[in-house]
Parts: structure tokens; C-alpha cells; sequence
């Protein structure tokens, strides 16, 4: 048996946060201990299970529901799932957690505006800028910071391997 | 390591065939010898992840899309993943075969309509024959036998343990 109790974890936090980089990096550390866990990232999904929904409220919603249900089919599997989608308001979150009920543990992965904007890895935030993406989180669609987040990942002062380790000790921890 | 291939069964035979009867008790067989196995069962389903499809076919359709991007993800990660779902036509089965590739082994489970309508464990057989359940497979809707399966279960000469059986063998030999 596993020492870890599978759960959700789900990543909730703005486009370019790291949130990918992070839930691939831990899925690989657990993976590697034989521990089973599977990343269901949101830009993925899309080009699979979820083809065909766009970033409306009525889409995103969907989108985190459908995600939400294969995350709870794995779990029951006992697997560690890792959920690294933006979720940007409570309301969506919400969604997630009435499916998954105690399994949902929601990680914020805090990395600022600002910052992701400066960073804007895959040019996305340049684009919306200019209008050219409609419905982008942080620009013409809302971020509610989480109120009721398990674990809050700061990107800024620590190094993605310290991320990764916080996140593996807060995972081994739970009962 | 298992010794069973990752592979996964895609059920398909008429409502009341036995489908899920045999799916279950295969995957309690495996599950037993720890072997990770997880059934998609289609009436599961639309409670679920594919709630708010009907049986019209672009609902059918998108059903099975959905179904058969789970299974991919579980049989990446080690499961035999068997599912159980009328899919009634060659169109709709290529469609699964199209997401899963060589990892789609198809099983008929070629119980007689006459058998299913006498059965009709569910009392659906009779509804429809009323016209109260409209697109009805076998009934109201096709059924199509299918032309390539990879393997086939005769329910109407086999015990369910039988059945199980055979096709538990049939998974240990795949290579």
C-alpha cells in the first residue's frame, strides 16, 4: 500500500502561474516511488475529453465538471490526481468540490499578475492584450483569488523544486 | 508487473445482453488478483461525466468519444479498462477505435434480440415496443452486428461464469 491518501489536488491559479511545470514535476517524484498519479491538465483535456468547449462561462464550467469526474473515477482507483487547471472563480471551483466532496484539496499556485504577464511563456497574455483572445483570465475575465484554498504555493520566493517538495510534504501529511 | 496486456474491451450487444453482468464480475476476477481494471459502464456514465446526453446520434456520438478519451487515459496508466456500452453501429465502434487504436479489442456480446425482449431485465424492451422510449436499439434504432469483432460471447449456450471465463483467457493470451 501507499503511504499517501489519494486525493485531488486541484491547481487553481492564472495562465503562465506553473501550474503544469509543477503537477508534472510531482507526478514524476511520486510516479517514481511507484506511487500512482496522474496529471489531468486543462490544456490537454481540451485537445481530448473536452474538444470543442471554448472559455465561456457555460464551457468553463463544463470543462471543470467533466474534469472533475475523471479525476473522482481515478481517485476511487487510488490514485493521486492532480488537477492543473486555471478555475478562476469560486463559483467553478465549487463545481469541482461538490463532486469530489472531502477528496478535493484546492492548491493555489499564487504567482501575480504582474509576474505572469512578464513572463507570458507562450505569448498568450501579449495577445489578449491587444484583444485578440476574448475571455482571458486576468485581462478581460476575472481572477478571484481563492478563499478557502488547503495549500498556497508561492512562486515568487521559492524555487520550483522547493515548490514541488512543499506540495509532496502537504500530500504525505494529510490523513 | 501484471501479465495481462493494457488493453481495452469495448462491450457492445443490445440492452439486456449481459454486458455489464460479464464487464463486473471480470473486472471483481481481476481486481482480485490485483490487476488494475476499471469498468465504463454506459448507464454509470450518463449519471455522470456524460450526463446530458441523450440517444440521438450526435449524442450517441459524443458519448462514445468521451468514453473511449477515458479509457485511453486509464489504460496509459496500466488499467484494463473494459467498457460497456451498446454502440450500435460500425460508425459509432470505429469511432472508439479511431481514440484507442491497437488497445481496442472489441467483444460482442451477441445475445439474441428475441432473448433480450423476452429478459428485458429493465421492463425497456416493453416501453419501447409502447413507443415510450423513442430510439430504441433494436427496436426504434439499428443494431448492427459487428463485422470485426475480436471476440465473441455467446451468452445463449455459456453460464455467466462461463462467459467470464472465456474471456478472461482471451486477455491472458493478447500479447
Amino acid at each position: 500500500m501507499s503511504a499517501f491518501t489519494p486525493v485531488v489536488l486541484w491547481m487553481t491559479g492564472l495562465s503562465g502561474a506553473g501550474k503544469s511545470t509543477i503537477a508534472f514535476a510531482l507526478e514524476k517524484k511520486l510516479q517514481s516511488e511507484n506511487v500512482l498519479c496522474e496529471v489531468l491538465d486543462g490544456d490537454v483535456l481540451r485537445n481530448g475529453i473536452n474538444k470543442g468547449l471554448g472559455f465561456t462561462e457555460a464551457d468553463r464550467y463544463e470543462n471543470i465538471r467533466r474534469t472533475a469526474e475523471i479525476a473522482k473515477l481515478l481517485c476511487s482507483n487510488n490514485f493521486i490526481v492532480i488537477c492543473s487547471l486555471i478555475t478562476p472563480t469560486n463559483d467553478l471551483r465549487d463545481i469541482a468540490k461538490s463532486i469530489l466532496g472531502d477528496k478535493f484539496k484546492l492548491v493555489h499556485i499564487a504567482t501575480s499578475l504582474e509576474i505572469c504577464k512578464k513572463r507570458d511563456v507562450k505569448g498568450l497574455y501579449g495577445k489578449a492584450l491587444k484583444g485578440e483572445i476574448p475571455n482571458f483570465t486576468g485581462i478581460s475575465a476575472p481572477f478571484d483569488a481563492p478563499e478557502k484554498a488547503h495549500f498556497i504555493i508561492d512562486t515568487q520566493n521559492q524555487s520550483e523544486n522547493q515548490s514541488v517538495e512543499a506540495l509532496y510534504a502537504f500530500l504525505r501529511d494529510l490523513h
